[in-house]
């Protein structure tokens, strides 16, 4: 269908727009004016290999946890599948020689275990690299940042067992961990971030409290201060997870900075967000340091994905 | 909420429930009556390490395409996406320190990049392990079989070119290759297949017909003859995928048994099926081996996923 | 896109689709072998005229109630709405001098206020006149049946005040009436049923449970009996409706024969059926006679579809 | 679900909210400050009873096409519909004495026959009687203006009959009708437009180019000028439509005025607009004057709602 008129409309509209999001509310990144991938740019072929060398037993953990319908998720996400079979309906014979199940969704992609793009949160009218809200936010899919760019992920992960330095099994919604209490941990379990890492925290927050009470799992969490981003971010991390739907402590400590992290992370940096990460296996195992291996699936324009990231020791 | 009274009158109703299906139609399976695995029970902690030795120069490659809107699918499946701004309607601050976007999808699982799980496709009643069609495929999620069974597929992976083996850019739809020629590319790349690998075919096909001739390429395929499944089966891999969207020759040679190899593979072996795999890049880097890694996403009951398989070499 | 792949496939298995549903579980219906419309046949200029004059105030009624996503519905029924502003994101001016929002849903046409289309309850394997189900009930929308069939129902409209009959506010899930209450309500009210009528019963249900007790609401009601349903056949009506999601009671006395009366009115009677309706403003008006009109928005091929009848009297 | 944190944070956020819409960009409803009716108020009994003295032979017309995955509509609306076999999975059976189908979709409430609600169409940051966009706008729903406010539209119908005056089968896209044009239709037809009246301008645009040309179709329209809205609003009518699916010219004669005509009716005078209605019939039969009887399905919040009003004479 050629829409030659809505184009015209559209460009009319494109000299109105202005409003925020000026060049000054941005920085550009380091890593071009192009640049849609952020901090993943550190994947090269030498840290690929370092990173396989994390592999010493062969054990493999399965990052993303099981959702449904029943899932509880930041309003107003929703989920729902059906089950179907074309052709076959009341028994009917649609191949001689076989049956078949097909299956759709109707879905928000921010519901559990779920990569954030760098599309996804911004501020001052503007996305990673001075990217135009206005400009990229289109209602059938980013036109810049979308998660088709996102590269795959495979890094040396780590896992920071927070609820183990504070000496819980879970800490509690709104409780947070600071950059000390960070580097404490990276010490005691000797696993020091480095460039190019995926960094995760264990909060325990998801085991606790996602079957046993839903509505208080998603109405807040523990997480990380606002320091603990700015800290990730000097260290060049390439993205940042929690056992949590938010990764950012909720409520925060400032109200009027809530999910700050993610503007540092996301925006600022470059640097991906993981959620609802099942880092309990991990820790269980004292697995803290393995390759990481992600890859998103790839539909154009989506702002973030569901995802089952793949941890190998 | 509760729904006795449904439960009820499907109690009444599961009484009825005879027709096709009987225990005849199938074989359990080698894994134990219970098992939704299959084949990727052949993977241990020491194949993992053994994959993972394939990992010499850290090079990583994205198997799954990017998908979209337009993306052509089996009838009647599509895809639609909607970015949003939930709470800024029209410029409105939702947060005082930041701006998001939000997406959602109304869309068919089996669309470009897949795997299809062990309840996609049976015969005479049943799917893989005895399941019967009517016990499992509930409207709602797939009661057994479903995609959240999936463990993290991570193998030796193997792609075969098959293109260049008929020296041609890309097979033609309708043009299968035989176990014959699986074995002389086998033998010709020095890759012999192995028990517990994924299995990868390059036709040429995606990247030849995809862009250019969207119509012709989702109307047929080169691809497996059912001998060739039966073959792979016999060599004990997890999965057997292509660069195609169905993996099976369409149209098939007898048009009876369109499709029989995924009854092959899914069904009376316990392989998944991985479609639409991007193999170009692999085989022009003569790239014949290398670490094949995945974690589809986990929605309960799902019957395939769109994916994006991590080839690490 | 061009399918013949698909359809030769598809006529393949044609041949072999038989099992249930064969012409002796049927009669055709009296309005002839193609006929989709049913008893809604009965509706000349000359019927319409004489519904006219009953519109004696210039009073209006809407019959369909409020939905929204926490509507109680039939399993696994739903429905999630989202208002969006495309090109307006974040403020960005999509046209110099106007501004606006649009809508999607995502929903079960079965929810709420709803006409029961001639293709939504069969038995034995077939649809109303002889319609089967393998034949009609594609995946993509019936090709036989659909609601885009049924034309516009304009008639005298009857309501029977049936928890007035029994002396209460409601009647209670389980209970029914049966032909003879109906006719004790006929003429107490005198407005007794005729041929072309659409004919709804007030139980009180809906006025007395949505609200309070959804769970309650949507897991029982109170109905008309079988043969009730015979009754009003056997009287020509065009439509039947209640003020419940089912028409039918639930439970049914007999639980083998649960919404029977589903099976009399579509399939064996050719008449609509009415679910939902907000009977309890006219029942309070003693408002008992009035020209109904319903215009169905036609979706091709869809089996149901959310509706708000007008009443005027 | 409770959702205090996030209560909490939109709390802090709309302290916030400020930009455009101020009490200066709109002008109070004469219906008073409340009110989501506008023009609809001027239904009453004895406007109801006057209609219903226009149906005089009983003859009814459905003033809504079929839709379907095909029909074009503004970009990106879209429609999918299923037809599934809920329980009945392969010929189980779900109950032992019916079958049945159910039915779901996916669609964008803005295609093919239409009525626009009072918050689709605004200006200057607000929509009618000075209702912010800000904040009526929530993407699970517009908290006022939502269709389900809409009353039974029952009233004195007209058609005018522009290709006629023009003396063309149809309209060209571009094409408009001035209010010259309209007044001369009104004096030729007997037609004078009243108070309360329900307007629709046949064009022969829909009948001549939907099937034949659809993307010619949904690329322009002919229709009404500016002046045209202004003048209908200061007859007082209820509801504006046409035989096209936007009602207004298009491209407009001022690109920077585009949909001017909504402005104008929807937001300034409260009254509703009524797209893609199915004018032929009526225009062939010189049905010029009739009883309009619409109600427009309740979903709690939809901007717009898929209609199928109906004509009687």
């Amino acid at each position: 269908m050629t829409h030659k008129i809505f184009a015209h409309l559209l460009a009319a509209a494109l000299v109105a727009a202005a409003g925020p999001g000026s060049a000054a509310d941005c920085e550009p990144s380091r890593w071009g004016a192009g640049d849609q991938v952020g901090n993943a740019n550190l994947i090269t072929q030498q840290s690929v290999l370092k990173a396989s060398q994390l592999i010493k037993v062969g054990k493999i953990y399965s990052l993303g946890i099981v959702i449904d319908a029943n899932t509880p998720a930041y309003p107003p996400r929703s989920l729902s599948l059906q089950v179907v079979q074309p052709g076959q309906q009341m028994g009917k014979v649609a191949s001689p020689n076989s049956i078949y199940n097909d299956d759709l969704v109707q879905m928000w992609l921010g519901i559990g275990p779920q990569i954030d793009g760098l599309g996804h949160v911004g501020s001052e009218g503007n996305y990673y690299n001075c990217n135009k809200a206005v400009d990229i936010s289109d209602i059938s899919g980013l036109t810049r940042l979308g998660i088709e760019n996102v590269p795959p992920l495979v890094a040396r992960g780590v896992v920071l067992d927070m609820a183990n330095h504070f000496g819980v099994e879970h800490m509690e919604a709104g409780q947070y961990f600071s950059v000390d209490d960070v580097k404490a941990v990276e010490k005691k379990q000797a696993t020091p971030i480095r460039e190019g890492d995926v960094v995760l925290f264990h909060t325990g927050w998801t085991d606790a409290k996602l079957a046993s009470d839903p509505d208080a799992w998603v109405s807040g969490e523990p997480g990380q201060s606002e320091e603990v981003a700015r800290y990730l971010a000097s260290r060049n991390v390439i993205a940042v997870g929690a056992d949590t739907w938010g990764v950012d402590v909720l409520p925060s400590p400032d109200p009027n900075r809530s999910f700050q992290g993610h503007v540092i992370l996301l925006k600022e940096n470059g640097i991906h967000i993981l959620e609802t990460m099942n880092t309990g296996p991990l820790v269980r195992d004292k697995a803290y340091e393995f390759m990481f291996v992600l890859g998103a699936a790839r539909i154009r324009g989506a702002v973030q994905m569901i995802i089952n990231p793949i941890a190998i020791r």
